[in-house]
């Protein structure tokens, strides 16, 4: 049997949470939370399990909790699918219900079988319920992973959502990101977010990231053209070719709304995309999943439920905060990576920061 | 200038306001309220504006207005299109916002644009501010009707939305559906509702159809084939061919229900179609619009509004009030309706309602 | 470790391929093909591995190969989801790209992560290249079954893949049906087709359901209300309750269609299943898919590619030919499916044919 | 009775045809066609209807006729709804047939019925048969046009029909974009068009905007925040607030695509949309259609018709070219636009060309 080799980066959190763009001084809108990240959100837990092994594995799970570990009150939810290429399981009952019942896990393409596998058991386990419907995204990370080999099992879900905790987030080469690569530069997972005000209450929006798509000419931060001053330092790949990737985010706000306000939310993910110079390939699985942790609907024996909702006519700020996030959340996703080299000796390089300073002086 | 005969059938309500089948001893389940039509779901008021005229004008314009003339508080809402050889306005916002700000109008395929006109100029002069998203729907009468001769007017809109009222319902020959014929009989408006009782609290379904649409062998009446056991009076049409239509249904309901829940309500009428024998042809333009008319979310100013809802695990009674309403709405649209003779002398006639008694006897 | 009894029930085929309700004297419209079974469709294979173990293991995998188990070349295909309350995966990437890939499986709730990885692991294995986005779809067998047990393992769905033939299609307690129950009877793996002819050229559509919906007064056959003339025999539960369930088709066609045209063929599944007196409740996860085993689109190195399709105007009997075959692969479920005793004593009884005969004379 | 005055603004083509953002030195991306206008499509024909009277009539009509006034040959067709503040009729049946029959019609919105009656009148006169469903969608033009006065009739749109043809295109106050503004500046029509090579072949995609979208300061210009660059020339409103407004965009190509692929064009509309800064705000309709001109699927009189289309796998360049040509035509539909006096004396500035070109050069 394989044995795994389970790196919870928990003591990396700190070193980069959600403000690697920022440190850069990539110049950005808008006024994040605490942690520039999706736990600036009350309750949302986020964790990973980083697989990475020998030569060839570069994989892992990160798990996100809505309501933290205990409380599995479902929340109001919408799934929004720009470029489907990909899975994102569980979305057909968020879409007939409005709720999202459990985690949202992010792995590798091949691996969704055995998380959404491990989400059951450990559901059975820890909860008093299981969630029989997860939902498990993914991406593509075969260029540096042995993604046929299957390394995720069942208890690397369980594991990822035993470390779930608020506060700083672990970004790059961790959990469902170790091994993805986004604008031909190591990417993984990034996040960030956004407090906006409405009406004088104001509204966290978190968005959290697995970064796995775009080429390298259309790489554009803060709207200079990053991909095109920085030509060299492409993958070295010893692998059969295989088209870009995936985008994958969760977005998550203490705001009140609908399931189909929450709906318009996950559609401005590929806004914040499209600003990092993207155009979502035919080979791009580009999926977004929003929810909302307002006090769940109460309820009180009877079949009649309450929900409060921001009024459409002042959604704006929350919309502007999903694209703001999304693109900040991308950036550090690639600014918090480090360079990998994985299978068959192929190597992805780190965006370079010094020469991306450059750029954006220039 | 055209003149046009506008006859209010008001008179003719108490005829056969929606009980027609339940008159003729069709074995339905279910209770109906008191009118056994869509206005028994209180607030909600029907008007038709019936254009009979010469030899070829048999159209007209059918409004619903969710909480009546006064009262343009907007509602829950949700459409569903089954196959969309047709048009519904208004649709696009409806989805987007969860909401319908306005009346439902039903009338023939070439008057969408003056009944669209008709609402913008009417709920500028009646309400404060104008409509403007319209929510139009059609079937095409031109076997009966000269649609091309655009008979239906602006004002007709108007007309139809002063004419809305609360009570009994005229069906058959009326209003939008003047024209229609559904399974080769004469056919056109038709209506039913359902009271269902949820946790000791009772909630009321209405269904209103304008029913175009099937063809003679798939007739089926409360199981009985009765489409195979009256094969003569087929239509005699002097005109061509045209493929076989469509079914408009609005679905209204006092139960608290969210947009995405009103979706699942509006989802269920193509089941109540099937029931008729009805396989939806590559013609037929099948769409449905759900509303709630629970108390209005509230508002205090803030951007904060309140709404109640019925939880998931509890709907089923109102699933199954939507399949139910809707099959005998589409009963009563075939049994109210008469013989109608129109355009190039074209005749379709009535479903004969004794021998449908002996054929649901024997 | 657990040990696993494969019942490769292949013998059985024979006995009640696609007939039962023919057999027992149900009037039904329509022209089946030879076996009465979606194999009717030449190329469609169907393998089936059933887990009948000790007290409680009821269940199993049922594998749809379009053009059976060597030809890999995608099929044009289209997803619909009814009431979303389930999980068919590999629905995203069908729905943007209009192929189907791989194999369509069935199974239980809890199994769909095993299936999903034992697809990847046969078609690695067999294939030149891995189906990355598995379809898999489920029904809750947990009344009968120990769903929690995860008994299904990824080997079975290679097993079901390796069984999976034309001809003759087993039916009732097999495959992913094999702990399933509608209208309160014993139900199961129920399969069907039309034969239908277009201007001169005769088509073939088949459709396999696996059936676990609906409430016992619901039921109706061929127009009778059979489940209010056999009102005994209701299930005895030793578990806690839960929600109805669900309906899953597969429709095949050799006519040739484009993608948006499958659509609407899967569409009509739920007409069908309407037939049968189901309403679709809130815990029905009614999935269809349809897929065109036409020639495949040509490639000629070229990025062109070449199709035929049906013209629109030509479809109705196609979208008939589906609302019949599904009516009757879900009788063919309930009829050939038997009583069976499962996980804490539970036993669901069959349907007693020589009742429903007689209430079909009555 | 109004007298209106309809300016056919063709000699004012030569001016600005698809050019005015290159000719001020703006860095684009890729190979426009002779135009860079959608009519770089073979076939497409633009007519435009322009409506200036008065102190308060400023709006109009922009009819494409995707093969020209006399080939009304359906194309095939898809709808992409970003943000479904607004109405795009004739959206259902294009979903479903997969194609479009007629032509796509660009007004105000409250002269949807008006254009929606035109196009069935027009149809009815010059082609053998109406055009029942037609496709009409509007931005909101109310702050310099007196849109509650109707100004635009039935005739107009005929009009805007006539006039249609191929070669450069007038942009800016034009059609049905007279009365737009976007980014707090005037805009309206604009277009611009991108050829690229698949495999040895070469296909235009042309887009045809109506913008009427965005706040100032989300204004950016390849990459530049120009709006934070020119805080002046604010609008000058003598109106009631109203929420900025829509994007409408027709993305023609001739390139060979099944409707479900030209989807997967429309839907990159948005991701144009976003480079210019945008979020989409809750009160945007903005609507995509894609249609393609390849040369018919044939008919022999059989109901079989044949397609070609381009692989997936290879459809990037025509992907990244919609995103392309979407941003230029806004820029396009900016700078060709002039400041504009209208109703109760508002006015909106043009976006200065000089100033916009130092805020580039910094």
């Amino acid at each position: 049997m394989r044995t795994v080799a389970i790196l919870l980066l928990i003591a990396a959190c700190a070193a980069h949470g959600g403000n690697a763009a920022r440190e850069l001084g990539v110049p950005l809108d808008g006024e994040p939370g605490a942690f520039n990240a999706i736990t600036d959100v009350a309750g949302v837990a986020v964790g990973h399990v980083t697989l990475i092994e020998g030569d060839a594995v570069r994989t892992g799970v990160t798990a996100i909790l809505p309501r933290g570990r205990e409380d599995h009150t479902p929340v109001f939810a919408a799934v929004h699918v720009f470029n489907g290429n990909g899975e994102m399981t569980g979305a057909h009952w968020i879409a007939e219900s409005g709720f999202l019942e459990g985690p949202v896990m992010f792995t590798n393409t091949h691996a969704v079988g055995a998380v959404s596998e491990g989400v059951i058991a450990w559901s059975l386990k820890n909860w008093s319920t299981p969630i029989s419907l997860p939902v498990v995204a993914e991406t593509w990370d075969g260029l540096l992973n042995d993604i046929n080999g299957l390394h995720v099992r069942p208890a690397h879900a369980g594991a990822a959502l035993d470390a779930a905790a608020g506060g700083a987030v672990a970004e790059g080469n961790v959990g469902g990101g170790t091994g993805n690569r986004a604008f031909d530069f190591k990417a993984g997972i990034g996040t960030s977010s956004r407090v906006v005000e409405i009406a004088g209450a104001r509204y966290t929006v978190g968005v959290l990231v697995q970064s796995n798509f775009g080429k390298r000419p259309q790489l554009t931060i803060a709207g200079t053209r990053a991909g095109r001053a920085i030509t060299d330092l492409m993958p070295e790949i010893h692998a059969p070719p295989h088209g870009e990737g995936s985008l994958l985010a969760a977005v998550a706000t203490d705001a009140p709304l609908l399931p189909h306000q929450l709906e318009r939310l996950a559609r401005r993910v590929p806004l914040g995309m499209a600003r990092t110079g993207a155009t979502s390939l035919n080979s791009s699985g580009d999926f977004a999943i929003a929810f909302s942790t307002a006090p769940a609907p109460q309820t009180d024996g009877s079949p009649l439920r309450a929900a409060q909702f921001i009024d459409n006519a002042r959604l704006d700020p929350l919309l502007g905060a999903v694209v703001e996030a999304t693109e900040e959340a991308i950036l550090n996703s690639l600014l918090a990576a480090e360079t990998m080299t994985g299978r068959g000796g192929s190597k992805i390089h780190a965006l370079p920061h010094e020469r991306l300073r450059e750029a954006l002086v220039r």
